[in-house]
């Protein structure tokens, strides 16, 4: 599937994802008053007008971009109605060759990670037969359950060519929080006595370790000090390289999220996980720009996709796009925000 | 809520919760066979299975028990129809007094939390109507996404006298992978400059701190070294803190999962959040044993509430139970391995 990607982002020269997180107040009112008089005001309208509203986002920007990024909460709030405007928005879109990256989150102990990964990108079967509930491409999965809630995810990668997305370093201001954690990790080859005495033996008192000390000498001593999001980094590089999950184009199925909001971790991250792709949240209505960007793709201009949710689907409603477009004109604004955002990111890697 | 939780476990002196994860070799050929035979082998017969296989379990338990902990995994593997199923159980079960926790461990950025607390513990408008989508009582909740991620499930909580638990130390075998990372955690008032010069006036050599210091020396050094999952507790015992969210019992709406196959974690984290309850997931099927489960609760016999899900719902699989009850009986079975756990608590919470 990571080919799949690569190719699409190739064509349409926009490494550019389009989040469909229609929440209600970004959608027009005629939409919403039109739905709702046919339908009352059920969980059913309220589905109808998601679906009514991505399908108009979809016709209008489908030639321009390889991939959606279809927000399942913003669909599950409406129960059971939600949940099946958010599979005919699956449906639909991979009807117009575009990619599906369901943003799930998911992640459990390995048994119930096996059922997501089935939800999300596998099969199950009933009695002899055998379905696909909601066949996304990718999903996106939370690693805070390590190995064995990652391990079903890769399998059915492998199993059904699909990819995924491990959230390593998210967008949100509080990501920080357990994320960035400094964690002291034993490096090299000795054992943990042995770390321990080679350290003390050469006076290493914590201000040399934390401030003064550069990550070659940290190494030499037999720890360092890494902030959490890299070490989960390194277990995606890891799980990335099993040679069966890597494409024709080099590239892994298995991708990390990092938030187009701290360009200088997107850096090290990018450094640190050469096979994967990373999904990059946080552009546009989080704050991040085109020039923090950069870091993220690697010199072929390849390596990273850029989402925008808010930004595009909800294009009409800023000061830029509203006068021209207005309520009626929101696919129209969507599309034009896209050949926007297109343009940012091209410059920005020119540039950079 | 949680008063409610607290009131149940004394009513039925049972601080057990019965896992309704029905997968689908957990279920007796006889149920498969007339439903598929029924609606044929479609994901509306899953759905079904599960439905009908959970109102038998629920029938059987439900005078023991305070409470049930359906694992959405499980029914959102078989997409609508099994979602509907997830639905069908919250609600009967609720018909039956039980305290519904959704094992979904959910966790996004703050606006998407938001929809995901909405989805399972809250309410949305269509229009100018109010509906509850999946309206469990608790909620499981995956902080890797920190602070932003979790307080939209706090509100909801305090609006609405819901609760959840926090996922702190997982039962599975790989939790430790990020979990247990030992973390540097500057402690005291001292600022970050101070505390490093304050290190180093005391040749606080690593080994020191790894090895020969005690956590109350390791305090006055200005940072300490301390395992993930502490970190997360620490984060728990604040939110849980807020009094808005303290019932009658004492008890917070804020509760953790601390697995039954690491009770000494639970005796440290019992300790660092007073006021959570802790949903104790890993008991019986993944090796938790009842001698295991006496760090978790409080003086009182409070504190915690301990899962089992394949121990019970599978119970008719197992030797002890398979020649009394046979396939047919798999209520029946249910039924006395939840006896079978209750008298397996208390005895080790005698001992204990």
């Amino acid at each position: 599937m990571i080919d799949q990607l690569v190719q699409g982002i190739k064509k349409t020269s926009a490494p550019i994802c389009v989040g469909l997180d229609p929440q209600m107040s970004f959608i027009p009112d005629t939409i919403k008053v039109r739905v709702f008089n046919e339908y009352g005001e059920t969980l059913e309208a309220a589905g109808e007008i998601l679906w009514q509203f991505n399908k108009a986002i979809i016709d209008a920007v489908c030639d321009l971009i390889p991939a959606v990024k279809p927000q399942v909460a913003m669909y599950e709030q409406f129960g059971i109605p939600g949940l099946q405007a958010f599979w005919k928005t699956i449906d639909y879109c991979k009807s117009k060759n575009l990619i599906v990256i369901g943003d799930v989150k998911r992640g459990d102990i390995g048994s119930t990670s096996a059922a997501y990964a089935a939800a999300h990108l596998g099969r199950v079967m009933a009695g002899d037969r055998e379905y696909a509930a909601f066949d996304e491409d990718f999903c996106t999965v939370n690693p805070y359950l390590g190995t064995d809630g990652v391990q079903p995810f890769l399998k059915v990668c492998d199993d059904e060519d699909k990819g995924i997305f491990i959230l390593v370093k998210t967008s949100n201001p509080s990501s920080g929080e357990f994320q960035d954690q400094l964690v002291l990790v034993p490096s090299g080859e000795a054992d943990a006595a042995e770390r321990l005495r080679l350290a003390e033996d050469r006076e290493m008192t914590l201000r040399r370790l934390v401030k003064d000390m550069d990550k070659e000498e940290q190494k030499k001593f037999g720890f360092t000090l890494r902030p959490l999001y890299e070490l989960v980094g390194e277990k995606v590089a890891e799980w990335a390289s099993n040679p069966r999950l890597i494409g024709e184009s080099g590239y892994s199925e298995v991708g990390a999220v990092v938030g187009a909001t701290y360009p200088e971790m997107g850096k090290t991250l990018r450094k640190i996980m050469p096979k994967s792709f990373i999904l990059v949240p946080g552009y546009g209505a989080q704050g991040g720009t085109g020039d923090d960007l950069v870091p993220f793709f690697n010199k072929d201009g390849l390596g990273a996709i850029v989402n925008s949710s808010r930004g595009i689907i909800a294009a009409y409603k800023k000061e830029e796009y509203a006068e021209k477009f207005g309520e009626d004109g929101f696919a129209d604004a969507a599309r034009a925000a896209v050949k926007d955002m297109k343009k940012d990111i091209h410059q920005a890697l020119e540039k950079g």
